[in-house]
């Protein structure tokens, strides 16, 4: 009875299975309906879906690499928190008054949210924990649902309403501390990335509504992407627009009219003149980086009239005199720009200083890049995967989250906050590595690594199974009675199994299979070119270029089939 | 910075622990509060918990013994279906007035439920895919999080409004199919508890608002517990109240007033009398079973008139004459009971059947099992922490989930589900098993295996620590700098921690460890006595009846530590 249910088991993948597996339709189809159609994932709502048993396996494959370097790394301790949260925390930082958060009530009438990230909870969950500076530093993290109501889901599980997220929340004693957290997470992350084994870019990016003042984004390129970084051709730097400084390939060029935009210092005794082309966009941090973030940033929405009143406000025209003015001017400006009139009647030339040959502006797609001045940056569309922040105090102020220093004084603790959409990378990865034949999954997150298709279950096939037994678990046999061979192999292809083990009479004791992962590595040949012969191995082309065929003795099928897994 | 990062990690289990670990405290605090005040879980609202470190290790080992199970035995493929269920899906089984469901609408205006059970979407979802016979049998199970709005959350675990619940669902071709599955699942469900180590009863049972008539519950005897069961002292037969017969120890001993409740057979031309003492409750499954389940069940709510009245429908008096009745007399009474009139004026005699010692009122404690008819039953309280049920087409109609059958007629599936409160077992467990010196986990479930306690962090804890080097992600290295030795063991022990290892110089090179869990079986015994003198072991008492203290060569700690895990 038992080895009867295994066998209906792993039969039963194919109910949730399209029927439809022609080149055409697998070409054209969205991501997300192809995810569908091949029984990884069932859409309910929008924005909302089932999981089933494939999109699972690649689902939870992926979260244990995340855990596994999250936790080798030491970074953090696992905890899993209720994602129902009450309102007065979230009305406590501002949050409660966002658009997208799930509110519900209970049947006594109290309010809550459906998390949509934890930043709330756990800043109050650790602040009632720690109390001295020996507490500290501490990492905690949770691969868990979020959720957010998502005005207009899209991409399916690139954007969905519910959502699985591993969101991770550092604490530390200072601000130094806590930016080596910071660094150590982003090293976690590219171990992360680089075993998903998509390339990926990460980029420094602007914090966006979480705050803080670091962040950094992990992205896979691709055309379909929401997002656009900007790439150098010359020396690799990746970099979000907001992030981005360019130079023009010739300086001084600009001769239309010219824009001026007032700030000032952090004193507020030097009024600070931004000249820039008019049909470009000032980029703050370009200007923080120019002065050395000697700016009052808390001016940087209002308005030029306002932040003169500022300049002037308290002094008379004796101070005005000795005030300083700085001005920086763009590099793209020359001197027949078309400047607008000064702002200040008089002054003295000795408290006036300029500064120039800075960029000021977003980057634009064909200018050189700011990091090495030589290779020019281009854009490129982007699906944003993690996102690492810095938080600082932003949320450990308003909650509360204080410890005793080694000074005794109490301090508010530095945080930073970490994310990675773990089904949103299901959803990424798919449409990254797919081709004309369907999927085609890096062999660590694949559903299963090794399928067997037979004509028909026979006792050849029986035994091939017990070649692969080392692979049980990550093995599965098509059983589809309504399947001929070839429906079954090109199955296999289209769910992205790395490899198709092929039984049948006719070369036996020899076993074909075929190999539709893209290696990852070169390894393999290496190996098999020293070893190949001994194990009586051989391989040609099956006509395609997404699919290698190989040939080698039963005897030596699990050695071959070993050495070629590891290059994937 | 590797390695430091580690020590941070565990030495943080502290932070969330309480200070107070004396007995006195430990004796006493209600359960929830202990596993509070000891790190593994923190409340934050009613019915609400955050997953502390310590306790999700507890609840993710016993997720793995679920699933293991239920995939080992090839009963079922692991799915994760969507939490947020739209109101149609809901209205249609009727359930959307459930007033334990949290509601909430999108920012569409949608309306949706929090899911606390998922019957109405895995219905809907494998209804979508199934079509044929061949399609059947199918299975499918998650480990996820539900919810329920309580009115009133208590008992911590035991009862919250959010909880990790294993639910499975089956779908079969018929009744048979569904009963073997159900059946099956039932094995499954022995196999996991008995891997839990603790011990436990299931009972028949009344399978309450999920409806279906066969369910089987899991329990845990417990004198806290929330339920009741009977258990037979002889064949040890335990069921609930709704499904146990019992015999009085001597028959016809009820002087008193008799009660009546009228009832059709399924044709309606018999009338049903069923006699009882007024001081006891009928039982309808028992009169079902007295009956051979030839009872018009519809009419169960009806008052006697009407049942009189639809007996009497459509007869003349020449009819009634020949119309059958039947007494169903309980065994208690006697001809001296006091018994109501008869509501039939005339009848003959040959139409007229009589059963006498049959059981029709619920088991009272002390009354003789009605199984084996030897032994008393005892009622006990009990915590419930599964329960199985046989659906049939309950939901399957109502949500159409069809299949074509192989004489081409189309059919509705029948349904099982299979439920185990993980989150519930946690705190369940916890009650069972804790004693004057806190929890006591068995070591399936233990958050660690093996402490290791040190008046110091030095080079002979290290050195332990490399002699452990097995358990390496099951041992927790105390190195909380604030307390003692004697503090850290009593950590350990509250922890529940099976094995405390406890380093010292002046017994090195021999090692002392005391053991915590309880002993499940007695194998580690021979073992030892055969093994022991060669590997330098003794075993001696710590002074308590809870905790065994054993010494051993360093060079055979990993030894002795094995074959006594083996048993815990």
């Amino acid at each position: 009875m038992k080895a009867s249910y295994v066998r209906t088991l792993t039969r039963h993948i194919h109910v949730y299975q399209s029927k439809n597996l022609s080149k055409e339709f697998l070409n054209v189809v969205q991501c997300h309906d192809l995810l569908q159609s091949l029984g990884f994932i069932k859409q309910t709502q929008s924005g909302l879906v089932h999981w089933l048993p494939l999109g699972l396996r690649t689902l939870n494959k992926i979260s244990n690499v995340i855990k596994k370097h999250i936790e080798q790394n030491g970074m953090a301790q696992e905890v899993s928190l209720s994602l129902l949260s009450p309102k007065l925390l979230w009305e406590s930082t501002g949050r409660w008054k966002n658009g997208e958060l799930f509110k519900l009530k209970d049947s006594k009438g109290s309010d809550f949210c459906l998390a949509p990230t934890c930043e709330e909870e756990i800043t109050t969950l650790i602040g009632s924990y720690i109390s001295s500076h020996k507490d500290l530093p501490l990492t905690v993290y949770q691969i868990g649902r979020k959720y957010r109501d998502e005005k207009r889901p899209r991409g399916g599980l690139l954007r969905g309403r519910e959502f699985l997220m591993k969101d991770a929340y550092s604490f530390d004693k200072s601000k130094q501390e806590a930016m080596e957290t910071f660094g150590r997470m982003n090293e976690t992350y590219d171990l992360i990335f680089k075993d998903l084994r998509v390339p990926f870019v990460s980029a420094w990016a602007d914090s966006g509504d979480i705050g803080g003042d670091m962040s950094k984004e992990y992205h896979f390129m691709h055309e379909t992407g929401e997002d656009t970084v900007l790439k150098c051709s010359s020396c690799g730097h990746v970099s979000n627009v907001e992030k981005c400084s360019s130079y023009p390939e010739e300086t001084n060029q600009h001769n239309g009219d010219v824009n001026v935009r007032y700030a000032l210092n952090i004193e507020r005794d030097t009024l600070i003149c931004l000249y820039y082309p008019h049909n470009r966009t000032l980029n703050w941090n370009l200007v923080l980086d120019a002065l050395d973030h000697d700016v009052d940033s808390t001016l940087v929405g209002e308005s030029n009239e306002k932040v003169l009143d500022l300049f002037h406000a308290g002094k008379n025209e004796d101070d005005m005199m000795f005030s300083s003015v700085v001005r920086i001017m763009d590099c793209r400006l020359n001197s027949r720009s078309n400047y607008p009139d000064f702002p200040l009647k008089q002054y003295l030339k000795n408290n006036f200083s300029q500064l120039d040959d800075v960029t000021l502006v977003d980057a634009e797609e064909n200018e050189l890049c700011g990091a090495c001045e030589e290779g020019k940056l281009s854009g490129a569309r982007s699906i944003e995967v993690g996102h690492t922040f810095y938080l600082g105090q932003k949320y450990s102020k308003p909650l509360k989250a204080k410890f005793t220093a080694k000074d005794n004084t109490e301090q508010f603790c530095e945080m930073g906050c970490y994310g990675i959409g773990v089904s949103r990378l299901v959803g990424a990865i798919a449409q990254v590595t797919r081709d004309e034949m369907g999927l085609r999954w890096p062999r660590v997150i694949a559903p299963y690594e090794i399928s067997v298709c037979s004509a028909k279950q026979d006792n050849l096939c029986e035994q091939v199974e017990g070649l692969l037994q080392a692979w049980k678990s990550e093995t599965w046999v098509n059983r589809d009675d309504k399947s001929n061979l070839g429906r079954k192999i090109a199955t296999s292809h289209s769910l992205g199994i790395p490899i198709c083990v092929i039984v049948g009479k006719r070369e036996w004791p020899h076993v074909e299979f075929e190999v539709r992962a893209p290696f990852m590595g070169d390894s393999w040949r290496g190996a098999l070119q020293e070893k190949g012969e001994s194990w009586d191995w051989t391989c040609e082309s099956a006509g395609s270029e997404h699919v290698q065929r190989h040939k080698v003795h039963k005897d030596h099928l699990k050695d071959v089939v070993g050495v070629i897994l590891t290059d994937m």
